[in-house]
Formats: structure tokens, C-alpha cells, sequence
């Protein structure tokens, strides 16, 4: 039960943003800036690493939220599987599994991000600006994990909820996921851009 | 030395606003509002959240800087340092003993938030608003923590930083700290919000 009394219908992060709409506004905006950019690493890496990280942190809305978002993107669900499971033999580049682990750093504390993780990911040819990216997205997924497990907001059951919301919010992409034709539970998918 | 190439003269967050400047928008319009916008927590309250939660973050930069903001807010600083070494035995009322327990259990992990820890609250008065505000501050922090110590940002040496500062960021409250007709190093302060 959320220690707050947020609309039933709602799950997770979707009613935290219908309670106080005005800082909803400018949370949205920074995940749109920084997911949903312009930008280099593309948009299945930045949700790969708000996956891992909401992983990390352990909060199940979000990591099951963004690993299915992170599945229509790439059109499988294995990669996303495997590295979440260990980023180091997932079949990803050096690139972003230095990417990964800087974000993993930067969940544990950012103080835990090391000067070798850098070099690791400059000589892998990571941008400075891929770095900042990266290091921005752990930071706000960490906001988003606190935010929805700290006020204990209501998972779904129901595999079915997270599927469709990676749809859901895949198409924010700009791209059509297949089958996208089927009708979605819209209704319970309002307010969602985390 | 930071991990990209952040302005020499603008340290801990002041050099990251500044770098990404897209992304400082929508940051800096939460902190507005979850900070100094309209609410029934004093600022002062506010900004003793932000400070516990930098500090058990261990973000000398953020915990120093709204340390010092507290202090221009209060007019002291005997209350700002009694709250950091124990929230339990520090001269605040139970009201705001019961919210910084919340925002230190947000810091820990959002699963760590206790029911209990929330019926004291509410038993202190404490309104749902004031326990979603206490979770997205100490959230918002945890992104601002990470975001500047994950980048390894500078940190100034000179105390006299900190209380500039401090005062600088009081003046956005629209109160005009003591001896504020002394000349603040401008330059110093850009950008800055968080």
C-alpha cells in the first residue's frame, strides 16, 4: 500500500506523477533531454543503462519498465537479459559495458567511480560527453528508483502491464514496435515518461 | 581533477550546469520548486534534508553547500551541525525529526522507507504533500550527489566558499542574509542552483 494516496490505477512511477503535477514537468523534461535526445549512444543503450542501474537499486517497477522498453527497441529480449545477469559476457561492445560499469559506480556512490572505469571507457573510445551521459542517467535513475520505492508505490502483477509499457513508451522513440497495430490499455498508461 | 573537461573555475555542480546546459533546465526547475517553491515545510526544512542526504552520501560538496544555506536561513549555525551529528537528540521538533529519518531511509534505498517510520510521522501532523516533498528532496539529492561526485568534480578548499555560497543561494529565497550589502565573489557563482 503507497504511504501516500496516489491513484489506484496508477502503478509505480505513472501515479507519483499525476500527484504532484508541477514537479512532474520538469522530471519528465530531463528524462525526455536525456533518453529521448539528440545524442551518440543510441536510445536501447540509455535504456539499458537505466536498466541496470534501476536493477541495482533494486526497484522493480522501473527495471522491469526499462528492460522492456529496452526489448522493442532492440526487437529480442536476450541481450537485455544477459546483461542484466552480467554486463562482462553479455554480447554488447567494450563500449558500453564500460558504460555500464561507470553507471554501476555511480549507483553505488559516486565516489565508487574510478579513474580506471574512465580509461577504461576512453580507450574504447567513449566521448566525454558519453561519460557526463552516462554518469546523468544513473543519477536520475537513481531519483526515479528512490522516488517510486519510497513511497511505496504498487507493482503490477501482471508480466502482461510491463510488456505493454515498454510499447507504450518505445513509441515516445519514434519507433513503431511491431504489432504496435493491436490496441493498447491506454487508459492505464497515462502520465508515463519514466 | 574531473573526469571531462568542466569549467576550472566552477566547481562541484556550478561546472556541470554549465556543461550541459539542456539538461541544467529542467534540473534546476525542480530544485525550484521542491526547494523554494510553495509548501508548508519552511525552506529552512528543506534545506536540512538536502544537506542530511548529501552528507550520508558523502557528497562534501552538496552537504557543505546546503549546510551553509541552512545556517543563512536559520541565522546560525549551532542547529544545522547538531542535526548532522544526530538527527534524535538535535533541537528540532519531532515533526522534522520524523521527516529526516524518512529522507535518510530514502538515501539508503526507497525499500528502506518503514511504515513505521511513516505513522510517526503522521502522528507528528505530518501531511501526505510533506512526506512526498521529504522523498522527492532526498531523491532529487541522490541524483545531485552522484551526478557531481560520479564526475569527480573540484571541490574548493576555502571554507568562505561554502558561506558565500550559502548566502548567494539564501538570496533565491528572497531573504536577504546578514551583511549582504558585502560583496559577494559573483563571478564565482554562476549557474548556480542546486
Amino acid at each position: 500500500m503507497p504511504h501516500i494516496p496516489v491513484a489506484s490505477h496508477l502503478p509505480g512511477i505513472t501515479g507519483l506523477l499525476e500527484y504532484r503535477k508541477d514537479t512532474a514537468e520538469p522530471i519528465r523534461a530531463l528524462t525526455q533531454l536525456i533518453l529521448r535526445g539528440p545524442g551518440t549512444l543510441t536510445f536501447a543503450e540509455r535504456e539499458m543503462i537505466a536498466t541496470v542501474v534501476s536493477q541495482a537499486n533494486e526497484c522493480r517497477f522501473c527495471s522491469a519498465a526499462h528492460a522492456a522498453v529496452t526489448d522493442v527497441l532492440l526487437g529480442e529480449s536476450e541481450t537485455c537479459n544477459l546483461v542484466r545477469d552480467d554486463v562482462e559476457s553479455a554480447p554488447i561492445s567494450e563500449k558500453m559495458k564500460s558504460l555500464l560499469q561507470i553507471a554501476k559506480q555511480t549507483q553505488r556512490g559516486g565516489q565508487f567511480v574510478t579513474e580506471s572505469a574512465v580509461t577504461r571507457a576512453k580507450n574504447a573510445g567513449v566521448t566525454d560527453l558519453e561519460i557526463h551521459d552516462t554518469v546523468l542517467i544513473a543519477a536520475l535513475f537513481c531519483l526515479y528508483n528512490k522516488y517510486v520505492d519510497g513511497l511505496a508505490t504498487a507493482l503490477p502483477e501482471d508480466p502482461a502491464y510491463f510488456k505493454q509499457l515498454g510499447e507504450r513508451i518505445a513509441v515516445s522513440y519514434g519507433r513503431r514496435p511491431e504489432g504496435y497495430d493491436k490496441p493498447l490499455m491506454v487508459e492505464r498508461f497515462e502520465n508515463v515518461e519514466g
